[in-house]
């Protein structure tokens, strides 16, 4: 090795030892005749000091020193004067003797420091220079100590990791596949795998019992902060198995990566239904680091001649607690954010519990103040609070509400970033109506598996059959998602034909599975986690961006390396395609 | 659970338990009142035992059943009269209570037994079924296995598994690429890496120190046993190292695998230089599995008027240990095997050195036994071996004579897959001259570093200039290879100069990590095996294809999901590419 040492280990116990450390110059001060260097690794930061003064070659190598640049030295170990007991080495310093450096460095465009000068932009054109940035490089570090402990987790449990092929065929289902055009294969293409889905249920047929992988998916999708063309899955399929087994053993997988590597006991993780979670919290995802739960308030407020409510389908309302003091002017803003495209509120009403005990509401026309009573009462409101109100179609007026209730609790500072609210949401709809196509869609894939008691409403009402299907969700994020499969032909096929799919049609494109579901094929069930989701949430971040070595921005280029870029014409022909731009 | 045990866990410690298990049905025997059925799941086997005579339920499902149903069975553990001892379960067997068949099969097209009867091409397309046979599960849990153990090992050396993107940019140099047109880039590409080399390095740059990575590589080649168009590379790099720790480091993993995995204890592995691997065994992986050098006789036969050896440049000949009753017939079939285009020897010459001690060659008319007596002591031949020997220019020769090397030590049965003899092959060129574009290509690639010794010979004598570069070899085959890294602009710019590059090129394709090396990059270096090889050696495997799940035909194609395929005319629009066919 070209050092003994690294820069984050040497400590009082090496007093006096000869040693040689290589890093990067994070900075220097001359002091006249002594110069202190601190020197940099990923593993953290050694002082050394050089007396200039007596060694003129130091002294000379020393002045070529700028910032980054990577050098070698040796010397003793010695005690500081000035102790920094911040870091583990800050105690010590080295005494050097030889000084050599390794390469020069150019001034880098932006600060290498927890907190940098460097734009979005900048940062990821150099993001070798961004990753030198204790922030990112911890990040992924903490990503491998995730990655490592996921795997120790589950092959304790007998999970064996099979990788799945990424060069697989396009499906029209789902988001947009990415595909490859074959050279050998005249005209045709292989798609990248948006997920190992029908491979891992195939391990299943093959009776590999217990199949996990850590691996690359794929969407061609418009992005945005969570998501990216390539993401990596957590992907995971077991046989004979119930649900209940299912969220037990990942249960027990998340309390151990946050025992693991946050240190954190998460205890047993809370259990909701799909239909509980969208009545008290407008989403499938609901973030419970926080309560501020919906209270349907049409029994309380419909009949006094406001029409808004009572043409309402749902009244709903949520008790902002100490948000009495709120002004007008805060107020209207928040019914303008209501208003904006994305949310698409009509307006909000409110009703103040003054710290007084008086009530007063933006619709005192229609309410006095026995009646407002009733509302707070509903609401479990206190004096001091702040109940908000939206009214119309019940889907739209929950989208709604959960948007504001997630800001309320984000001005309240109910969203901690280091507080933890794992849990399941469980039995979700089969399907869901889409209006842009006229169909039923499946609402987590087509081999989800519908209640066993829920079949018969398939062709009659199919929209309230539910599914064996379950969602993990911590603060507010889904994490991973997963189903009891299909594992019967005869019913598969009934899935696909209630999803629109002619018969030939299921055959072409999932032929091959309806064939295996007829040569032996286990009851099964399986999740995928997303790991890029998961190291986000671990690391404190709303992004995915810094949770990877290398992202692409919204536009899909990765600017470091300027790709994608047009190929040669040899290329195209020999592929057998052409560009139409 | 829908089961209480698995089907390989169940033994005499369990006798008179109630148990559940679900398998699947590997044969049913009806011995008239009483039924076994022996069920099988990935952990092994058990035996059932059936009183059809008593229970008329159990004797009509019973019936029901063929080969590979699934059930589930629930019965008390018993001790059987007739022990198997070869299996962990061959003491008990379960008396069946309750059977329940959990989904019916067809009749599978091929055996699902250690043996099968089934072709190749059926095997591929059903897939599905060949991964239920043992041999083939075998080799993927032994994968398994051997990725966890890589894992462990480098994670507790403070490697990071750091994941390097799967879409980035196409480049001319190396072997073609999967490209990936991209829709949010009209008219670009994408391209598939052939290994994260330059990321890699960058992770360096970034100070990452120590990184590594199990990741599925691609090259749009044409394919053989050995190579598919995805394959998975364990790759790493590590910063302030010489090839001395890398060597020492990576012998350190191979000893750990093949002590964990296989339980054998491989010693220190041999290193040998390049020239010598050449000299020697006519190969840069030679199979040291057995002895059987070259031995070089320019010097023993030339000037005895036999023109073929006085023309040659090389005379080179090997001893085939107690050989010598080889008949002129099997002497003649080993000729015309040479003679096959594949290898294109023109002639084979062979001396006997008959148990009797005399001396008998096919070229008599030239040497008489006295000199016959000095070929044999210089390759050391005792009476009963036999003397093989080529002649001509040095190149082809010695790959010829590397291939009869190999048939020999495989007719001898000296090349037994139980057997392992890893080595190191060092010192290799740096470039090599490619007659067809008339220029010299990097032997390893671009970013390999000359020995700063040779460095001077960059210009005046290119052929000799020795790289830092190092492959590991096992029985014949490289399992990985790599070198010490360019980590200075200046170099790395003159290195592709030498390799045909202009300025404006290398920095278009690589002027990424040109830069990057002038902002403090470290000295560095690396390895990556290869996965799927280093699995099918420790499988015993010639061919990669059966230590992967889902491998791809010869024509590139996955017969079982009929990939790669057509797609719409709708998605090649939205991509901007037609097809040219």
């Amino acid at each position: 090795m070209l050092r003994t040492h690294t820069c984050g280990e040497l400590n009082m116990s090496q007093l006096g030892q000869s040693v040689t450390l290589c890093g990067w110059v994070q900075k220097t001060r001359d002091l006249g005749g002594t110069t202190f260097i601190d020197v940099r690794d990923r593993y953290g930061l050694t002082q050394l000091v050089l007396n200039t003064d007596t060694d003129a070659a130091l002294r000379e190598k020393s002045r070529e020193l700028g910032r980054e640049f990577v050098i070698k030295v040796s010397g003793k170990v010695l005690e500081r004067t000035n102790k920094n007991l911040k870091i583990p080495t800050g105690e010590i310093e080295i005494g050097v003797e030889e000084l050599e450096i390794l390469n020069a460095a150019k001034i880098p465009p932006f600060l290498i420091e927890d907190e940098t000068d460097g734009g979005e932009e900048l940062r990821a054109k150099y993001r070798y220079l961004d990753l030198r940035r204790n922030p990112i490089r911890n990040n992924l570090v903490q990503r491998h100590k995730i990655g490592q402990e996921v795997r120790k987790y589950l092959d304790a449990l007998d999970f064996i990791e099979v990788e799945t092929p990424v060069l697989i065929k396009s499906t029209p289902e789902g988001a947009r596949d990415f595909v490859v055009p074959s050279r050998m294969n005249a005209g045709e293409f292989y798609a990248l795998p948006q997920s190992p889905q029908t491979f891992k249920q195939l391990l299943m047929v093959s009776g590999f019992d217990r199949y996990f992988q850590i691996v690359k998916c794929f969407r061609d999708e418009d992005l945005r902060a969570d998501r990216q063309p390539e993401f990596t899955q957590i992907d995971c399929e077991l046989s004979f198995v119930t649900q209940e087994d299912i969220l037990n053993i990942f249960e027990g997988l998340m309390r151990h990566l946050f025992k693991t590597v946050k240190g954190i006991d998460i205890g047993p993780l809370q259990r909701m239904q799909y239909a509980d979670a969208m009545r008290l919290y407008g989403s499938d995802k609901p973030d419970l680091r926080f309560g501020m739960p919906f209270v349907e308030l049409n029994d309380v407020v419909k009949g006094k001649n406001f029409g808004i409510f009572d043409n309402a389908e749902l009244v709903v309302g949520i008790n902002a607690k100490g948000c009495a003091e709120y002004t007008r002017k805060q107020i209207d803003e928040l019914t303008e954010w209501l208003k904006r495209p994305q949310i698409g509120a009509t307006g909000l009403i409110y009703c103040r519990y003054n710290t007084d005990g008086t009530l007063k509401s933006s619709v005192d026309k229609f309410y006095n103040e026995n009646e407002l009573a009733k509302w707070a009462t509903a609401c479990d409101a206190q004096p001091g609070d702040l109940i908000l109100i939206l009214a119309g179609q019940t889907d739209k007026v929950r989208k709604q509400m959960n948007e504001l209730r997630l800001e309320i609790g984000g001005r309240l500072g109910l969203r901690d970033k280091d507080q933890y609210a794992p849990l399941w949401v469980i039995d979700f709809p089969l399907l869901e109506w889409d209006e842009e196509s006229g169909r039923y869609h499946a609402m987590h894939h087509p081999f989800t598996s519908p209640k066993p008691e829920d079949i018969a409403l398939l062709d009659t009402d199919p929209k309230n059959v539910r599914a064996n299907a379950y969602d993990l969700v911590i603060n507010g994020t889904e994490i991973g998602g997963g189903s009891i499969r299909i594992h019967e032909k005869g019913l598969q096929s009934l899935m696909f034909k209630h999803l629109g799919f002619s018969a030939d049609e299921a055959q072409k494109q999932f032929g091959f599975l309806l064939d295996a579901f007829e040569y032996g094929a286990p009851p099964h069930g399986g999740i995928a986690f997303g790991f890029d989701r998961l190291c986000s949430i671990f690391a404190g971040l709303d992004s995915i961006r810094d949770v990877m070595a290398f992202p692409k921005n919204n536009a899909g280029r990765d600017v470091m390396i300027d790709s994608p870029s047009t190929i040669a014409e040899a290329q195209m022909k020999e592929l057998n395609i052409l560009t139409t731009i």
